[in-house]
This record gives structure tokens, sequence and C-alpha cells, in this order.
């Protein structure tokens, strides 16, 4: 039985590479078809090429499309899991979010406009960024029926109430999130914190809300078992979103970012962590803060795109699960 | 006036990059709409990943992909001529030819199969290797009605019977081109010739045939204008296919190619050639060589796809004039 | 006699080469000592970190850190002009402009600030940025007595109205220095301009402004010396600030840059045009868009460098003109 | 006594770093003399410049240079086991197999011929590749009196039948050397499978056909002492080959290879895990998918270097023992 | 109460990255003020750019100016231990060591009294290397009163009696410092031996001479608490000295490095074990052999200056420990 | 006839690309045998791993590894002379000088008797450094006979007295060659100086001495022939020694090199120069200063190898004419 085939519309397949070669052929997400929001999509890859609300080094404008030609090494089935996301869901590459280089907030609607549009289409989202900033964005999306639950990787809790005087940037989106009501605090988890830090109040914030955070060292103390349990535990059934700051993983991993924090996760690690997350009631996901300039030959970009394929896994299985 | 508009069909322009930045969305070449053959095209860009003529370091494969990305750069109206090709001609980036990684001579096949369709369909060609081979197939679906004029850049003459007991590889197909009466000799121009050589013998096949052989020590003498003139010359009125080996360009331009060979034409130069030849029957031309993994920050690609359009620009303008 | 000794300051003179070797002590400008505004000088080497005004790849908030870095190469006496800038006026790094990296409209008052200090001071600036925008509102602290007359070596002219529907970014400054009566446009010469264009109309405004526009075509049928000839005609003896935009290079020589054009201006030409312009009033200058995480191992920085020591050059020969 | 001087063959001994300095002389793997096969050796160093067996990114044919290259910074002790093979063996460089770059099956059979001069000198080949096809041609030579075991490192099992309609090339040589005879598979351990599939079927012949397959997951579920025990058991006493795909590691440590798969083997690992090996009946081995153009500094070749010179060990302690 | 002001010396603080975006002003390290040896320090930041000891790849001469660039990511606070060094201890960068690229022994003296400056002030000073040899001039300074402990992170032991026939290079200094009594052998602990070696007896030495010999193989088999611990016991309440080798990281945590040594220690349990050395009596450290050109992004010298902060942190809270 | 059996000497052949491809096999200059000097040559192909007379960024003393690795793109025949080098004279790869990495002096002697073996072989030696110092001591050996011409292209003149208190640097050999009587200064010929100075007296010895002095703006004010013409009547029939310093070219040709100074040679110019030579009494050459950690892809080494084998051809050439 073809999963796919639960209706009428024609397949939606990415290139097989066994017929046109991964370095064929114009790059989009994982090599599936782009297309409109009208292709009657379960999942949208898309990417959110914007940089405004980074305080320190820059460029994370350019990472969609750096994601999307390294996943072109992607395949279709995952080893572990065996979930074919492809099969289970209609996955479609819906092209890039519209930013304003020029308009912080504006753009940060413009990418909230974005999402709404697909949310409103029952489609499930998982993203490419963009600096963290987006998560916020993305996220109000997703919540119009209520406040959502949220699994965050990353090294930095980016829940300072402001920086350099600007409340809406890549050190805040957490934050503001639980104060729009689109994070249940309760339902939010943190993992891989770590880091120098600007003061001793940066992370605070989260333990005040009733954030479940996992730093680094909170991760090795508990292994990561116990981390997977726990943020099952903590999320529950509620609708999750899951982002991974590529920074959550030790610099080696991703030289191509802003912020790198040595002493981070590896890629094994997330690998595992995320499959742990499969049964959850995911309904999207994004990986953030690619930034190519500072790895022209992609190998963040190609952590990030399998990180992606990962977090598309566990969505569609959610998707399929839910559609059953 | 539109120019344009001279039917029904509805406008094909690139992404415009004071609306959709230029990092967005997927890369196409140019950011013209990825579209089919059935779209109406006068200009089809395309690539032909293909790198099994290479007999030293290899990676061509990759260069349509690397072009693609780094022609994000590239804006409409060519300042020097005043061509603005999008809005003479319909164009449209209609993919890859097809490739297979295991059949040099099958895949030649097929490559002349895919410009066979876009010839059948009364549209020119301008493409992005691959190495340099894939100008033979693509010559030869041009060359159905007689034989073509070509001008080539090159640092060598790829006009050796054999190499490495092959004889369909990147070292000879304007040999082969001539003996399949695909390329008139005596409407063959080379231009940039350098280099050590194999043997006395490596170029002297096409003064033998009747090429018009510019070696660089030719074009110093001569000078920039009278290789211009010269070519136009040699070529006449006759349809004309444009072939720029990337390695036609001084290393510096070129780092990531198979075969640099210092001492060799500068970008400006090449730019005003390839300008200079607006007005001749131009009907396609390619960029080849760009090797992607020699120069991850696409420096090369980024001339390529500057060359590209300039090639574009005279095919635009013969395709204008051809249709009045 | 001490050319630097006109009163009972103290020396400043860089760390000396063959004392301290090249590679030891904190990078600062061309190795002089960082220093407050108070220190006497006559000549203010500083950076403006600052890219809010960039449309496409950005990261030229790191320049001046790149520029300093590399300037540890660059020595104490010009070989061709035999000018030894640190012995004619006293040279002195006085660190970067403030900047806001989420207030673009801020950050250019806040630079014209850090700039009129430095102009009320009696001290003529040499900087780095940062995007080009920065130009403006350094030459705005220089023309409070009136219309100052400008140099631009660029490939873009830079006077778009607007991009993005922003009027106040890399590609309006000269405009909007006409408009506000800081540059005199009949003593504004732009220099290199080439590259595709979003318009027939981009550099369109200089022409009816009454610059004096030197397109690379222009600067080819001209020769070098014709260029400075005319350069220094159109100048006259008016104040005149020096703004070298690093894309006015051929890519070649500035792989580290937003908007690299090929076809540019040698370092070699670059150079000798500003020594062409010893002996005119100049009052400052700059070299902008260095992009350093395309270019990490500083090529385009270090020839940004030794535009920066040339323009320093005319600028303290000026300077003790002027003191005479 | 001397371990070597078992006979009255002069020694050969690779250069001495602490007379000779490791940057100082022509390449050749770990510094030992570049002979012919008629030097009397024990273990010969060679390299197989092949890559018409990739299907994706290639460029694999430089692996041998690079390595022989990066092996410089190799001493001639092992840390960990103290054994010196230089001493206990006669190991010289015999240069590259022949390849030609135009005929896929042609060369394997010339790699072949290649190794079966070795095996019948009674040498015991440590190689270089090359693209991950040829430790078919290898084993092949090897395999004259019967079927060996065989140990493969690798992120990807290499048993498709058949990949782009072609049933030799680097995902099918385990499966042709268990069909041709050569690899017993009863006797075969695949350690680091991981990765996206093309299908569920991708690694399931090697279940099939008696292989002992270990997963990354099976990995670290088993940990890495059990995983030695396991490959020990299973290989016994047969002759015994040992293959490293250095795709087998996370990419952070192969960043120069073809199909880096996120969540691999360390290199702390890989060496401990050889060393485990020593006391097998070790007939050679090799280090695949080196690709130098991905990896100009030359991490990848360094650890390929590494890994090779374990395999030299475990090698030269069975060529003693065989000896005795 | 501010834990810097226990006494009347103006607060000597780190520009704050909130304020003075980190890509802003000169480098420093860690963006504390550039000052004299007069201004009151607790502790001063500097560095060695030397590199006359390096027998293989050398350049480490440009280790302290890249490692000061990229120490603009430091924060100010450690996220696991909550020290916040620079409010613990008055500290700033002096600069760096003088040196003579072509006398060896000379600069060892030079550096010996510079430290001797440092020392006789009362400063604890953390350093940026240089090749390791400087770790012996340091030393000398702070055992002006008698044998001092010392903590050393290395892939080598660097206790050879000469190399090259030199006794006073980067593969001498410990041997040295023993012999000249700076050294107690009792007190001395190695951590992270491994890599090929020139002979049996490279790292005998130290077993010889009293040193707690940590190998990778001892390492993993004690277990990183363990290996704490035993640090701790061995030097007791003595005086200790902490010198960080960058190659006892695992190569992809240093590829700028001269002598790296796949198999090494992580970040992660670096900056572990160096925070379990909190509470010792810490008088200074070093981190050694980065080398920037093997590196030009960086990734090296980011870690080590998240090393040298480790460092600080333990030498901050020593300082103000030793001061109440 | 076979222009190199002027004896019974077997042939001498480089490895032949179209047999044996470019990327296999270890890596010799020009891909010519490993030979000792017992092998009766004509010519020897040297490298000298040195780089202690650097005073700024080191690391040269890799420079020959990297320049036999890119040789292997270099062919057989001159094709602007149709010199065949190969044919007219036996040339083979030597290997390279004895160094010592920590004795300055004793390696300048040891060079000098590596060369005196050579020269009294009657070897003519072409060779690549190594920094400029090596060229005194290779000199040496060749004007044991008298003192020699020498043709010096260089962005310095490398005529210091002494640099940081040394007399034996690379920016002093050519002033100590004179003082030797090692070079003939009336036939001494500088091409190429620039780039700014320590002092005006930089190049002053030059002027003195009787050196013919062209900098790069007498370069372009006499024009490349006239440049020619005046170096072939300075040197006249004397025996002549070219040595080519790296940074003589544009730093765009030499990304990796020590001291790059903007504005300098083309490949283009220095291979028409060089060729300009040919009929001169050419008695050996050199290639300076190439630096592989600042350009580790190797473009600088690649056109170090296509300068090198320049001198070559017109060494062979030389060399073919003294034997008739």
């Amino acid at each position: 039985m073809n999963d796919r085939s639960r209706d009428n519309r024609p397949p939606l397949a990415p290139l097989d590479s066994a017929v046109v070669p991964r370095f064929a052929e114009p790059a989009t997400f994982m090599r599936v078809p782009h297309v409109g929001l009208d292709a009657g999509l379960d999942i949208a890859l898309a990417g959110v090429p914007f940089d405004l609300g980074a305080t320190g080094r820059n460029g994370q404008r350019a990472g969609p499309a750096q994601v999307r030609e390294m996943s072109r090494l992607i395949r279709q089935v995952n080893a572990s899991t065996k979930v074919a996301p492809f099969r289970l869901a209609r996955v479609g590459d819906v092209g890039d979010a519209p930013v304003s280089v020029f308009d912080l907030m504006g753009t940060l609607d413009a990418i909230t406009g974005f999402y709404d549009r697909i949310a409103t289409a029952g489609v499930a989202p998982v993203s490419a960024g963009g600096d963290h900033t987006v998560a916020l964005p993305i996220m109000r999306a997703l919540a119009r029926k209520g406040p959502i639950a949220c699994i965050q990787f990353d090294a930095h809790a980016d829940t300072l109430d402001e920086l350099v005087g600007n409340r809406f940037n890549h050190a805040t989106p957490f934050r503001r999130a639980v104060e729009e009501g689109v994070v249940d605090p309760k339902r939010m988890v943190q993992i891989g914190l770590r880091g120098t830090r600007y003061s001793d109040e940066d992370i605070q914030y989260g333990y005040n809300a009733g954030f479940r955070v996992i730093t680094m060292d909170d991760y090795e103390a508990m292994g990561r078992d116990a981390v997977i349990a726990e943020a099952r535990r903590v999320v529950g059934d509620a609708p999750v979103y899951v982002t991974y700051d590529i920074d959550g993983l030790d610099p080696v991993y991703c030289p191509g970012t802003s912020a790198p924090e040595p002493g981070g996760l590896s890629m094994r690690d997330s690998q595992v962590m995320i499959r742990g997350l499969q049964g959850l009631n995911v309904i999207g996901g994004d990986v953030c803060e690619v930034l190519p300039a500072l790895d022209p030959a992609g190998h963040t970009a190609l952590n990030a795109a399998n990180l992606m394929f990962e977090i598309l896994c566990i969505t569609a299985e959610a998707v399929a699960r839910r559609r059953r």
C-alpha cells in the first residue's frame, strides 16, 4: 500500500538519486518539488532568510540556500526509525518567507503571515532559518488555537528581556513567546544551554517561568535517555514545536554559526534525541542559525539538513498518526 | 512597448532583487523561473552536470549547481550594451540534461537528445557545464541543418585525436565536431590558447583544419579590438555557437577549474570580447569546466555566471533580431 | 628637522616592525597607537563597523577588525611618492564609531556625531567601513562649512533614490549627499562603474546631477593618466573626500565583498590613481565594503589596508601643506 | 636483536624526522622509501587513485597523493600497543595501482593484476583509495586461495546489487565479493552503518548473507569492547582484510569525503578498535574515500594516514607472527 | 558589593558586548583594556608570539593575534561555576612578550624577563603562545621562590632531552623545567598523551622523574572524575601552573596546530577538567600551539580563547581567595 | 633524433600524463624521477625547505612539498618557445637540501655544500624555496669561478644590511652576495620593486652598488619589451642566475606568501619576461617564498611551478647550447 495515496492527489516525491544524480537539477530542500501552498501538502519545507535579529556575526540570511544545496545528500528513509517521510506525507518546498532587509518588525509580521497561510491550510511547517528570532513568528502562527509546547535545542536560552535596547531579536524569542501566550512555559524544554554569559541572569527567566531547563552539565549528569524521557514527560500530548539552534551543537559540528559555544551536543546525540521524540504530537520545527559565509563548504548546513530530516521524520509520523 | 509581449504568452521574468532579496528562494540560473520546455521559451538556460570526460582533476558535475547559486548576483541589464535580455526574450531555466555517472557515451547521446528537444522547439540554449566534452553533444543538436560556426575561448585547443585511448573526452570535442560535420572548420575561432603541452602537436589540428587559432601570444600581439574584428570576419553571418571554457581565463579568475594555465585572459577582456560579438547570428553558447570543490566560495562560478550573462545578452539580441 | 614636531606634543609613531615584529601586539590600523581624540592628532584612523545598509550579502560590520589585522603588513614610507605619512602628521587609531545593530537611522546619526567630534578637533579622518552607507554620515561631518568635492571609486553609482523601500542604505549615499548639500555635484567624480544593473536608470542620477561619471568603459577608453587629470580638474582646489568601495576593484582583488562585479580596476591602477591625487586639498577618505567572512585569509582586507595607506599618504601630504 | 634482520636484505627505514624534518623531501606513505616490488618487502603501502565508482561527489582519485602528504606527520611507534611496524617488517611505498580514467571495468582488472603481483610476492598490502570500489579488486588478489574474512568500517553497507544500472561501483563491492567467493559472508563484519537510505533494503543483503552487521545504534548499545570481541569472534583465525571507508567516521573527522553521514565513529573509537584486532591473522587493509578537494588542508587525509598506520601496525604484527 | 573594589583603583572592565558590539574596536584578550604593567592588575593576559622552538609546521608566532580576535566571543560569567573573573580580579591585556625572530635562546631570556616583571608586581599571568617552548621561561619567572606544581594538557610529553641537536624547543620544556628546579616533578601531572612516537622512550622521562602521567588510554580507563581527583591530589596545595597545549584536543577541535594527534580530548572534557581544578592554588597558565595559518577562520583560536577563559576563572578565584 | 641521447645514459623522462594520470604516483617536481646526484643529470630540480630567514609570516619550509604537488599539472613542451626541456636535457628531482630548524647559519652552510656538490657535478640547479635567503647559498656554489650575473624578480630589494640585528635573512641576500663576490653588481638586475618601505633607504643599496633597478613604476614606464632588452643588455654573456621571489607577482597570483605587496607583476608578464631571457648563459634559478599554509589549495604553488618550468626551459636551452 502506498502510504501517500490517502486521496486522489498526484504523488509528490523527491528526485530519486538513483535516477537523477544528487548533483543535478536546481536545489530544493531534500530534492522535493518546489510547489505553491495550493499543492495539497501535508508538510511544507520552507526557508526564512532573515538575520536582522543578529547582534554579532551575521549572514544567516543565506542559510536556507545553503541548507537546500547540502540537503542533496539526504536520502529517503530514516535508518534508525525506518520512517520514510516522503511516503508518509506529501512534502513540498514552498520557498522562502518574505523578508525585508530594512524592517525587523515588519518582517516578523510578514513571516507570521506566511506561516499563518501554511497553518490555515492544515500544513505542518519544517523550516530552515535565519537567525533564531524567526522561531517566534513561526510559532505564533502555529499557536492560534492556544499555547503550544516547545522543545528547544540551543547553547543559549534566548530569553533575555532585551538586548542592545531591542526586545525582538535572536536573544529574546522564547521570552516573547511566553509573554504572548504562544508557548506554554510549563511545556517548554531547553536542552544544551552553556557558554560564557553576559550576566548571572542570562538563563534565569526560564527557571522562573517554569521551563524545564537542561544545561549541558545537566545533560551529562542525567544521561541522554533520561533527557529524552523528561522531554516527553514535560510535553505530554500537547502540540509540540521542535526548534534546533545549530549552535546547540559543539562548534566542530557547526563552524558556520554566529555564536559557537565549545562543549556542546554531538550530532549523534542530537539525532538520537529527536528520534526519541517520535510519538509526540509534533506540529513542526526548524533548524536555525546556519551562517554559510563562515563555512562555505557547507559542513554546518549538512548537519542542519540532517537535523531537519530528523524533525521531518517525527513530524511526518505525527501527521500520519493524526490522519488516522 | 514591452519587448517580451510579442504574443499572448504570460510574461516570464526573473525574481526582482528589489522585492525578493538575492539570497532568498531556491537558486535557478539568474533567478528566472524553473520551467519545462513547454513554457514557450525563446532561450533555455540549462545545466550539464557531466564530468566523465575529465582526465585530471574532476568534479565539474557540480558546476551547474554552483553557477545557479552564484548567479543570484546577476541583475537584469547589461551596463555596457544596454541589452536587457529578459525583456528581449522569454528566458527560463529548464533544469539539467540527463546524465549517467557510469556511461560516458550513453550520456553524450542523452545530452544530444535533450538539446535536440530544445532546438526542435526553436529555443536557443545557453548552458553551464560540466567538462568541455559537453560542447559536442550540444552543438550536434544545433547543427542539424548544417555545420555551424563556433567561437571558443579556451586555454587548450581540445582537438586531440584521443587521450588515454579514448576519443570522446574533454580534450577532443572540437576535432570530433569537425569530423562529424557539426562545426565548419573555416568558421571556427579559438582564442586564448596557451599552457604547457603534451607535445608539439597539441594544437596543430586546428591549423591544419583551417581554424582561426589565436593563441595568447597572438592575442597580445593583435590587441583585443583586432581579435574581435577577426572573429566577426571569420564567422560572418553563419549561425554561431559561443563556448567558453572557464580555463581560458587566467587562474586568478578561475581557481575552481581542472586545468588552470597561468597567463590567461582577464574577465574584462572576456566581457568586452563577448559584447563585441553582438550582431552576429548567435544561436547559443556555454560556459564549462567550473569545478566547485576547488573553489567552495564560488568566485569561479560568479565569473562563469557573468560570462553566461554576456552570452545570454548576445543570444537574446540575436533572437530578437531574428524575430523581426 | 622632524616634520611632526611643529609643537610640543610627544611623538606618536607606529610600532617599528624591525623592533616589534609585525605579528606581535594587539592590532591597530597600521600599528599606530590606539588613542583618544584628545591625543592631538592630525589624522584619525577609524573604523565604522556597520552593515545595516546592506541589501545582499552582509557581514561588513567585521571589516574594521580585519583591516586592522592585515594592516600589520604596512610599513612606513610610500615607495612611489616617498611620502612618509607618520612623519608628516600625527596619526592615531581612535577606535570605532558607535553603532547599534538594530537602529539604522540612529546609527547614522551616531556616526555623524562621532565624525563631528573628529572634524571639530581639526582632525582629518581616514576610515575603514562598514558598508558604503557610512560615507554619508562621515561626509556630513566634513561638510559643515559647505559642500565638499568627492572622488568615488566604485563598481556601483550608489545613487538610487531608494532600494527596497528604504532611502538610506548602501545604494543611495551619494544621492543623499547631494540632496543634503554635503557634496557639490559639480565636483563629484565616480570611477569604475560597471556591472549588471537593476534598470537602465541605475546610474543616471549622476549624469543628471552633473557628476563626472567615468565607467569602466570610459576608464579604458580614456586611459589612466587622463582619468587622473580629469579627476583633478573637476575637483580643483575644493576640499575633497576620497571614498573607495572595495568592489571598485576586480573581484580577484576583493573576494571578500558583498557585490563583486567582474571586470574592475586593478590594485596597481588604483594605487597609481590615488597617488595621482596628491596635491589636491584632501580632507579625508575611506575604504568600505570589506566583508571578512567571505575572505577569512584577509586578501581583500590587505588590499583595503594598502588603499587606506595611499589615502592616508595624500591626506598627510595635504595636512602638512595646509599647516604651512 | 633487530627484528627486521631475519635475512640479509638491507634495512628499509622511513626517513627519521629528527634528522630530515617532516616537511622535507618528496612525500611517500609515512616517509618510507619509494621502491619496486622487487625490494623484498613484507608490506607494501600502495595507492589506488580511482573514482569511477563514485555516484555523487567525486575526486577520490587524488586521495593517495594527499594521504602521502599528510602522512609526513606519522612517527614510528604505536603509543598504545608499542608496535613499531618498520622494525617488525620491511615496509615500502610501491606507488600507485595503474588506472584508466575512461575504463571502469578495465581498471578494476588492472588493479586486481597489480595486487596479484603483490600477493604473489608474499607481500601484504596496506592501501589508500580511491573510492570504495577498489576494495573488491584488492581482495580478489588476496583471496586466490579461498574466501577471506573482512572487517569493514563504514557508514554504508556497500552491498547494493546495482546502482544507476551498474553493478561495479562504490555501492556494491562487498556483495560482489561474496558472490565471487572472495569474502566468506560468515566471517564478514560491518561496523558503523547509519545514514539516510535509498530504501528499506539498503543494508538488508548483509543480514541475509550472514554478515555480522553492527550499525551505529548497535555499536552504541553494545559498547566498544563488545564490538571488538564480536569482530574477533566472527573472524576467528581466518585471514582477514580490514577496510576502512573514511565516511565510517563522523563528518567532523572527514570533511573531505563524498557521502558524509552525521552521527558516526570517532577517531579515538576507531583507533582503539583497530588496535583491538591485534593478534588476528591480518593480511592487509585499506582506507578509502578521501576526497582532497573537499578538504584541501588535509584534516581528513591526516586521519586516514593515522588509520592506515593502525592497520599497518596490526598487519606488521601479524606478518612478524606468521614469520615465526 | 563590588568584588573588584578592594582598594581605590579605578575599575577595569572588559567592553560590554551589549553596548559595544563584539565586532567593534581593536581586539584585546576578552575585550579587556590594553594596559601597562603599572595598571594595578591582579591578572595579566599576555601573548608570546614565538615559534622558534617548532620543528615541524610553524607559524605559532601569529597565535596571540588570532586568539585576541576570536576572544571577542567570550562573555563575562562562567556558566558552570558562576565565576565572574573580571569582577573577582583586575584583569588587563599587557600586550606581548618581546621576541626576536633570529634568537631562540635570547628570546627565551627576554620572555623570562617579561614574566619576571609580571611576577614581581604580584600579578598572575594567563598567556597565549606561541609554541610550547614558552611555558619554560614563563614558569621560570613564577618559580623564583621554589619549584611549582604543573598540570599539563597535551598530546606530547615534551620531555625529550634534545631534538635535532637542540635542547630548548617545543619538545623539551618540561624536562628542562625539572632540571632547572622550576617544576617539582612529584607535583607534575600530564594529561592526554598519545600519538605515534619517535621511539619507545618518548614519554619515559616523566615516569622516571615521578610525574603523574595520564595517557589517553589511562584517561579513558580512569574516567574524567578520577583524573580530576588525581590531579588535585598530586598538586595538593602547591602553587600550580596550568599549561594547555592545544594539541591535547582531538584535531577536530584544533585544525590550526602544528602536530595534531587524532584521538584526543574534547572541549567538553577539557572545560570540565579545568573547572575541576578550582580551589587549587593556581598561579597562572597558558594555552599554546595555536597556528592561525592552518585555520584562518579561527575555530582553533576560539577554543583556545575558551580554554584561556577557563584558566582565567580558576586563576581569578585563586587570586580572590589568596587576597582574603 | 633524440636530443637527450648525447651519450649512453638511459633516458630520464617525466611520467607521461597520457599514461599515468597526473594525480597518480608520489609527487616529484614536474613528475621527473627522484634520483641521486649520480644519475648523470644535466639539470637538478631541488627543494630548499628553509624559512629561518623569515621575519614576518613563516612556513616557507613547506614550499617545496607543495610546489612538487602542484607541478603535477605541468606538461612537457613550452607552448610559446617550443622548448621541450626534458628532451633537451636530463632532468631529475634530487630531493631537498639538508636543513636544520634550529641553526640558521649552519643550514646556510649546509645548503651551500649541497649545491657545491651539484655544481661540481656540472649540473645546473633549478630550485624551489624556502624563504629568499636561500638564493645566497645557492649562488655561492655557482660562483666558485667568479662573480655571476643575476636577474631578480621581486617586490623587495632584499639588500638591507641587517634586519632585527641579523645580517643573514630574507631581507639581505643580494647585498651579502655582492659583498662576498658572488654576484657582480654591474650585472645585477632587479625587477618589480614596490611596496611600503621601512625607510627611504630600503632599496638604495642597489642603486649605489650599480644594480639595474627596475621598480614597478619603472617597469610600467619602460614597457615589458624594453625591460627584457635592458635585462639582456646588463647581463650580456655572463653566466646568469634567475631568482624569482613569488611576491614579485601581484598578491592575486600569490595569496600564499609572506609579504604580499599589491600592484605587482602578472603571471603573463613574468612568463613572457623569462622567455625573453632565452639565449642568455643561464646557469640555474629558483622560485622562492611560497608559503603553503596561507594557500592550502595551492594556487600560489601552481604559479611557482609554472615559473620554475619557464626557468627550466631557458636553463635547458642554455645547457643544450653549451653542450654543442
